[in-house]
């Protein structure tokens, strides 16, 4: 680990890190109320910022449009027209209630690098695109990587007929927006017309601060296992009923929380395991517990290991429910794969961040991203850069300026040393 | 313990249990809705079970007479007039959706032993009074024990101004039923009135089912603390904060629940401790809990060990929430003192259980009871039937006929021996 990086952040946050700031400022204003931040899919302050961004593509040097799901896409050409790209970005829509930098800061740092590029009349032996994914967060309809599904060519068309919470279908929403949804398939890409994906993304937890850096590269997207487990045992009086002669579903459940923390505490392989949500019933301050119903969310950046976590966390729930005589219902609610970092792509992002006299620190990401969908026509790799606290999805979500040059600093030295796999 | 019990409820159960049994049906039927028993304080259908206990009590024998607070309440007198009285009774207001049982059961008992000495031409050197309490489950007006109060002279005037689900005072519902709320104070009773306090009740718990006996005696009713615990630590991304960064307020409450349920196990003296309610925010599958709440019921049927076991526990979980780095605040809600069986009483209610052939089981009241407010005009004890299952305030609780009679075969037993404190 480099021991210079704050002074070295500190010094050069001039240049790419306060025109970065300034955009996210301008984006972070287009929102569909005053009191906080909300900009959701396919909303008039979506259109707005897609506008904005188009606009920045431009000045950039980049040819830029619109494409037939709503992502804004630019394109600039290599020392050749119509070369295969390595494409840039991040998504543009945002969660309700949200910070400004979680995606933003991926599509602005990628344009930066290219009108950088472009100021300086250099043109790669391959193109670059950046994307602005319209939807990623998935706020509307329910279902997330929208943007990033049609670029890959697997989004599910059902989606178009979902509704959002005022009773409209996506379908109907994308028209108001100005696009034809029997369109979508449009916008897939080919896997030939891509040498990879890389995006830049704050890193939404607190392992860069801890480690005093501002950049991390990412070694995988961590898959997820979500579980829902219902414990019933007897419900009855808390005065009346001994100790020993209770089935506590809440005292089991107590268990079943602990037990998970110490299992994912022993590992050392990044595993996570949550318990976010719990419900007891009846719920009354002088009667036990007769149900309890809690949610499970395992992760980790290995498939393997992370299904092998959830079925040893399982066998435990399931030892203390039988030994508790609780009746145990456990279901797998949701499960995404790992999406690991091209060995390939990982190094020359690493590369970078030495480069730019940064200590390479490896890290996965907990949190999804668009990648896991461009795994399907493209090498993903993925740089982190340090937000405050670990703090997003929330107002108080925050950026140096001199980590955003870091991150600008360290994607340009990635773009410029940039070859395709052979 | 009795062998026999079993056998000799099978085959006495015929004398007074049926009557029993069959005016706890003729009073369970008197409800607000047909749906589920309701029958409220000062309710109309509280006013119809009123007028039938008090014709009950007169074809028992009695002189019997609303009190100034809706308690019915019946006189049969001694080898002479104006005596002081044993006073045995219960309530006869339920909860919503109650059992038959609790409360009837002690007034319809007290009832029919007081019918058997009638009919059998017998008069005690004592009255006897038996008491139909108007409110002891508070339902209504967020205050326990009313009627019972009332009698012990501890009745908070403050609670007439008390309004209901649907706005009315207490005082405007005594009105409507037909009582004067400024002659409360005419119901209450002296201590030289009465020379003792006995309620027979359902258990509203497992243990005597557990110990194959129809009957117990009860040692004290417990005292009780509540209290309410607030543990604040970090929300953040179920994903993106790896375990050993985390400051999980529910992983935290866990270990607390935990360690609550190990203390109470390891007493042997008839402690307590339940975790009834508890809420985790912000309560997402894929957010680590940032706060939560949760209530502690703590019961011991003796003031000291609860106290001390409360301090212990409270301990435990500062202990907890020191070492987890979780902010913590902890209130006590409500305390309620035990109240202690009167050992002369006590011994005279233990001398009957034997009479009658069964093992005599002493075991503490878990749930509060009208002695709760007699004890400050008398000493008290108190007879629990055994119930089903424990069950209770619920349509599924059940007494067997048997054990109906068996219970009020003790009781007559008890009566018939009683000897006031010399």
């Amino acid at each position: 680990m480099s021991r210079t990086e704050a002074a070295i952040g500190a010094t050069t946050r001039s240049r790419l890190g306060d025109e970065i700031v300034s955009r996210i400022n301008q984006l972070g204003a287009i929102s569909e109320t005053g009191e906080h931040l909300a900009r959701i899919f396919l909303s008039p302050e979506h259109r707005i910022a897609a506008d904005l961004i188009l606009s920045w593509m431009r000045d950039a040097g980049m040819a830029a449009h619109l494409d037939a799901i709503g992502n804004v896409s630019g394109r600039y050409e290599g020392d050749r027209p119509g070369l295969p790209c390595l494409m840039l970005g991040s998504h543009y829509d945002t969660v309700r209630d949200a910070g400004k930098w979680d995606g933003p800061l991926g599509v602005i740092t990628a344009i930066a690098c290219v009108a950088d590029l472009n100021r300086r009349g250099m043109r790669p032996p391959f193109a670059i695109e950046v994307i602005g994914f319209a939807d990623e967060e998935g706020v509307r309809f329910a279902s997330t990587l929208l943007g990033s599904r049609a670029i890959a060519g697997t989004f599910d068309e059902s989606v178009l007929n979902v509704r959002d919470a005022s009773g409209l279908t996506m379908r109907e929403a994308m028209v108001q927006f100005g696009l034809d949804p029997e369109q979508i398939g449009a916008a897939a890409r080919a896997r030939r017309e891509l040498h990879a994906y890389v995006e830049l993304h704050i890193e939404q937890g607190p392992v860069l601060e801890q480690q005093n850096l501002p950049v991390g590269v990412v070694t995988a997207i961590s898959g997820a296992t979500r579980l829902a487990a219902n414990l019933s045992g007897m419900a009855g009086h808390a005065g009346t009923v001994p100790m020993a002669l209770r089935r506590d579903a809440l005292a089991g459940a107590a268990e079943c929380i602990v037990a998970v923390e110490q299992f994912c505490k022993a590992d050392s392989a990044g595993l996570v395991g949550t318990v976010g949500v719990i419900t007891a019933m009846p719920g009354a301050t002088n009667v036990i517990p007769g149900r309890v119903s809690f949610t499970l969310d395992i992760r980790a950046p290995d498939d393997p290991h992370r299904k092998h976590a959830v079925a040893e966390i399982v066998q435990r729930i399931e030892a203390i429910a039988k030994r508790r005589e609780l009746s145990l219902q456990i279901d797998v609610t949701h499960e995404n794969r790992t999406v690991p970092c091209a060995p390939w792509l990982k190094a020359q992002v690493a590369e970078a961040v030495a480069a730019e006299g940064y200590g390479v620190f490896e890290l996965p990401s907990g949190a999804g991203h668009d990648g896991m969908a461009m795994i399907d026509i493209a090498d993903v790799a993925m740089l982190f850069v340090r937000c405050r606290g670990g703090v997003s999805h929330n107002p108080a979500e925050h950026v140096e300026a001199a980590d955003a040059d870091a991150g600008a600093r360290v994607m340009l030295r990635f773009i410029e040393n940039f070859r395709p796999r052979s």
